[in-house]
């Protein structure tokens, strides 16, 4: 694995370095033999032109990164793949950075800006309740994705992208009301949060409140924090402990699809049906909820649009430091198997 | 966002560049009352330290990039993640790059090791089947991971970690036709495939030869090449179009558990029951086929073993250039609700 360099292939030739540079640039101030010759002589022994400093510095000092918490959440990977492909066509590296649940994103984020020629930044997932000032600190464009804006810091800071996770929330849990259930619990995220999981809850009360079902604390499920996030697991031991406490409850609204397949094995294990005893409803949209049995009732986040506008939000604000938004997109409930009237009112 | 500089910083305290460095380095020639203030400055005005010049080349010039070909699936979520922290424990960067189904990995390697200053290349996925002629122009470490080697490429010119696809498939298929199934089906790659989908089909005709069934083409279903590869959607389309066949079959065995999915979703949805009408078996061991409906046999991989093993021995490679090593773990047999005795031989 020696490395041929430039020098050899001019030793190799009799010529100079100069005059191999010009073969392999094109230059027009060389003649065609001895280009042929250079030609050869590099495919015979591999050489790769290294297009070297000049190169390295453009490509490596463009670089975006993407901090995303919950890395193996397919609906992440989904937006990862599509920005992945946006970032490469406009010719600048990715930097993907996975952010620990008890890590705070933006002092990840402050240390990468610090190492790297960062140009941008995409926030995917997480808690995102920073103060202003600290926000400030990042001297960076960036664009936080699928966690709804959270209010307390100045809009014309940075941009984000997002369906409205407190709307959409009211969407399904209105749409179980109208099936018949009353009894309607949420797996919910950790008590703490005051991103998407505070929104979703608020959605689930305002929809419960609108149909004169009063809020039981009881039927709020919180992840359980010693298990991965919205992990499939987290929804099947969160559901497991809840059905042994043999509460009223005839429908489970769970805020990720993960965690509502994980609850739908949970209900299944147990000896009862879906969607006889329990209607389940997810929200995300993942393919393991369609093709799961039954099929997930959700909410689909438009992944595609949801990933391209955020890249393209996150390119324009680095050609222009004053250009920012606040886009949200519509999502749609898709009903599946998963969900039916109650059979016991 | 306008950028604080250690020049403003000087200006704002009255001092010499020099003097904020000394207060940032903590040096012992600056009195501690001048130290104070110009601490106490840096976080009035939000003033990140730039560890500059120094910092940036010892970071940038050390990356390990991945290059995954299948950035969705599952298993290979769960690998970056433990290959990542590695690299960031060990102060390396990450360049996370997704190679397109119809795209030759190494000629996308070739591109990036121009391009950036690689230390070392991760392949995860694909179909490694190239010349060693071609991986000779890679003068950087390489690590193949989850991928069979090849054999026809000289071994001391790289290492790989995996499992021995050959033989965790024949376990597979030896334990289906023990429960007394002779009509096995098996979800297979495209028919060009010369890697990991080629050994797992190799490892099921032994598996049968061994068993004394006789091998069926009609009974081999290679995946839609339309659809995304190793999707569930896949998984779900092909097997769906078999069954309309009505060919003779008790069992499925797809070659990774993505596929199972898909094919139990077709399966369940013509009306069919699994185990009873057809046992279905996967391979890798995902999340989602632990917590499926019913759960699906399955062949479990090392994903952390794996993980680690193959980022250590690249670190291992760009220590020591004529280091290489060629490991196989073992996989685990899963026995779940999917698979069970025939009903009707």
């Amino acid at each position: 694995m020696e490395t041929i360099t430039i020098k050899d292939i001019a030793k190799l030739c009799g010529v100079g370095v100069s005059t191999v540079s010009r073969a392999i640039n094109n230059h027009p101030d060389i003649n065609n033999e001895t280009k042929t010759m250079i030609i050869n002589t590099i495919k015979q022994y591999n050489y790769v032109p290294n297009n070297s400093a000049r190169n390295l510095k453009r490509v490596e000092a463009k670089a975006i990164a993407i901090l995303v918490k919950g890395i193996t959440n397919p609906f992440f990977s989904s937006m990862i793949k599509v920005m992945e492909e946006v970032i490469e066509e406009k010719k600048y590296s990715l930097v993907l950075h996975h952010v620990e649940g008890n890590e705070d994103e933006v002092d990840v984020a402050l240390e990468l800006v610090k190492e790297k020629r960062l140009r941008g930044i995409l926030f995917l997932g997480g808690y995102f309740t920073h103060t202003e000032e600290k926000l400030r600190q990042l001297n960076v464009p960036f664009v936080i994705s699928t966690i709804s804006a959270t209010g307390c810091v100045e809009q014309q800071m940075y941009s984000s992208v997002s369906v409205d996770d407190f709307e959409e929330s009211y969407k399904m849990v209105q749409y179980l009301c109208e099936l018949g259930h009353r009894n309607i619990a949420i797996l919910a995220s950790r008590e703490e949060d005051r991103s998407i999981g505070r929104l979703r809850l608020d959605g689930y009360m305002k929809a419960l409140s609108d149909h004169k079902i009063p809020f039981r604390k009881e039927l709020v499920l919180p992840m359980d924090t010693s298990i991965e996030e919205y992990s499939m697991k987290n929804g099947y031991v969160v559901m497991k402990e809840f059905l042994q406490k043999k509460i009223p409850c005839t429908a489970v609204y769970a805020i990720a699809d993960s965690l509502a397949i994980g609850a739908c094995r949970a209900i299944l294990e147990s000896g009862k049906k879906v969607p006889e005893d329990f209607s389940v409803a997810g929200f995300d949209g993942i393919e393991a909820a369609r093709f799961y049995s039954p099929s997930i009732t959700t909410i689909e986040q438009p992944v595609e649009d949801l990933a391209r506008e955020s890249i393209s939000t996150l390119f324009e604000m680095i050609k222009n430091k004053n250009h920012h938004v606040h886009k949200i997109f519509k999502a749609n409930l898709i009903i599946r198997e998963s969900t039916g009237k109650p059979t016991c009112l």
